[in-house]
């Protein structure tokens, strides 16, 4: 019985490390620091701490959200991320689909999705699809470039 | 009379050789094939070439256009840039503002624009703006992800 089972699971372990292999493409320290930076962007946006949430970006980092020319610097990002008129985002979820990273360069592409709240307590939730560059400044890595739309 | 020209003309062209060393970063050969490729594209797409367009992709290139999900795959992507009811797109142009090559992969963003048309002749600008990764397959250069919105 205990080796019946061993037959089902070392295949599939197999199988799942060679899709982390093609998904997440670099050294695996890279990698780890990039996944943790997207889990934190979430955190600080879930926690309404756009400070740190900003600082997640290159001081040259820009965005790109929609019906906009694209948003660059520290004072402009803070005002788009900051929320208005008792709006919150009060979940917030990032997965990857890929992540590579060339050098001192990286991009991940992928799914976000969350729930926000307004003033009245209504909630609403999105999903949508993004693009990031990333560059490593001073050994930590930062967004450079980031872009994304809706799915629905 | 021709001295002070010079005077004049000289700061000029250093000036815009920086600008253009800051925003195109790679080899000159790369830099100018993928610049081709991005006037190619549009030229494609213009002429209702639509095979050619698709070829400018990655077998395994992704487009994230607003409303679905990310499109993979020759015959999706066909599907999606093959003009319907009509309309035809009769000018597209893009310009990008910095191209980077990290060995065989590549990024820029930057604006794009057109006017289309529709099957009763009237005509729509559109505008927006576009991060695109590129990658070198076989010496050449095509598209990884398109990734697009809107900016009015």
């Amino acid at each position: 019985m205990y080796r019946l089972k061993l037959i089902f699971i070392l295949p599939c372990l197999f199988l799942f490390s060679n899709i982390q292999a093609q998904n997440y493409i670099g050294k695996k320290k890279d990698i780890n620091k990039i996944l943790k930076n997207i889990e934190q962007f979430s955190a600080f946006y879930v926690a309404g701490d756009i400070e740190s949430l900003v600082d997640s970006y290159t001081l040259d980092g820009k965005i790109f959200p929609s019906r906009t020319k694209i948003i660059e610097g520290k004072e402009k990002l803070l005002e788009f991320w900051t929320p208005r008129n008792g709006n919150k985002t009060i979940r917030h979820k990032v997965t990857p689909s890929e992540l590579k990273i060339v050098k001192k360069t990286a991009y991940d592409y992928g799914y976000y999705e969350g729930t926000s709240q307004n003033a009245k307590g209504e909630k609403f939730e999105f999903s949508g699809k993004y693009v990031i560059v990333w560059k490593k400044i001073k050994g930590e890595w930062k967004i450079y470039l980031d872009i994304w739309n809706r799915i629905d």
